[in-house]
């Protein structure tokens, strides 16, 4: 039986391991408003305290509801948290693209449209934790925030938030993050609040077309309905995890 | 004995049957006017044909003299290439994050603002390859260009370079590079320039402190004097490849 508060506790004990081990100092955290961001924050806030915790949120073209739920989690957990604005840098950007091609429509774009964001964000992520480093004088890193579920069915933009230098909720399903971010207090109106990705209008499910909890019982063994549509997004999606290279 | 005609045939070989299996169409590859992209683009060329490579040059406060070389390399290869300047995205971004750290000083940002480009332009190129495919109604993929001298001592961005889809130079020492680069007639004026990053002024090995033989010696389990200095980047930078994960 999974049970939150222990591992919340292990958790944090393999945060404070690692950094010890590694002689490294803090950690920079974009807070999106969403239960991952803000139960790896409080999971790094207990680990490390508050005060080694740089929380960004970084907006482009984003919700103010998200921005409140970001602030929120900041300051339940006691840590900063600073704006870095990446609308205009985005749009700069796709003004520049459409400027290559000037004959490409606007649907032809939609798709590209939507990785950019999660890209931008971690460029930004890891010049904070540069810049952060530089400025305290010991080392930070960026933790990633995926799921074990979002894993599974390969939910996430590659060269994006697959980026990280730190995984704690890899092997986690959605319900176990939801009963570690209870066992740390996460407010509920995070926890609570239906997954999206803040980038495309709909919620996680919706665009996925299948629901965490029956991708957790797959992980499981367990025989759901969408069984075979799980398996097959699993397996369109394995390219991402490993590369082929030539071997001479 | 390495035998750059031997080789070439084989990655081109490599890079036809990974196409055809996974019914992919092309390739968007950033030109940088250096060795290893002039090297992948002119292997992906000879495999799936000139007319599925869209090559991107990507300057970013960058050197005429590259620019020259990029095309040169579209030109003998008979690739297209267009421009994609980020000089203009950089300076906002970078403008952004200054407004919101206002005390920082500008040698507090140097470190920071090295991996921004590589990180840019990997964002840029998956860009591309998502817009390809959907002009031309065809997968488009993104190559690395690392080479396994680079690799071994960790000489890429996390985020950035590292990034790809598929690899070809990544069992090669820089020697074999130049070798495969000669078989299949990469212009000398971009074989034999001396590898630097355009970001910092430096070559690589002037700012590696080793020589790329060097490394390849030790690759092959040769002494050399530099090996202890070589064997201390190795393992700094072995955390690039692997990420720690908490496992329940």
């Amino acid at each position: 039986m999974f049970n939150g508060k222990n591992i919340s506790e292990r958790i944090i004990e393999f945060i404070r391991d690692y950094y010890q081990n590694n002689n490294l100092k803090g950690v920079v955290i974009g807070i999106s408003g969403g239960k991952d961001s803000a139960v790896v924050a409080g999971l790094f806030a207990k680990a490390i305290g508050p005060e080694n915790i740089q929380g960004i949120w970084m907006p482009c073209h984003s919700k103010e509801q998200d921005k409140e739920n970001a602030y929120k989690v900041a300051e339940y957990f006691g840590f900063n948290i600073v704006d870095v604005d990446l609308t205009k840098t985005y749009d700069n950007y796709v003004e520049q693209i459409k400027r290559t091609y000037p004959d490409v429509q606007d649907n032809n774009l939609i798709d590209a449209n939507i990785n950019i964001k999660p890209r931008l964000r971690m460029a930004t992520l890891y010049y904070n934790a540069a810049l952060m480093s530089s400025l305290k004088g010991g080392t930070y890193i960026v933790p990633g925030t995926s799921n074990a579920c979002e894993l599974f069915v390969g939910y996430f933009t590659k060269g994006g938030d697959s980026v990280s230098d730190i995984q704690v909720l890899a092997d986690l399903t959605v319900e176990e993050v939801i009963e570690v971010g209870k066992a740390i207090g996460v407010p509920d109106q995070v926890l609570y609040k239906a997954p999206d990705d803040g980038l495309s209008g709909l919620t996680d499910e919706e665009k996925l077309g299948v629901k965490y909890n029956d991708i957790a019982k797959v992980i499981e063994g367990k025989d759901v309905i969408d069984k075979e549509k799980i398996m097959r997004l699993h397996k369109n999606n394995l390219h991402k995890f490993s590369v082929p290279v030539f071997r001479k």
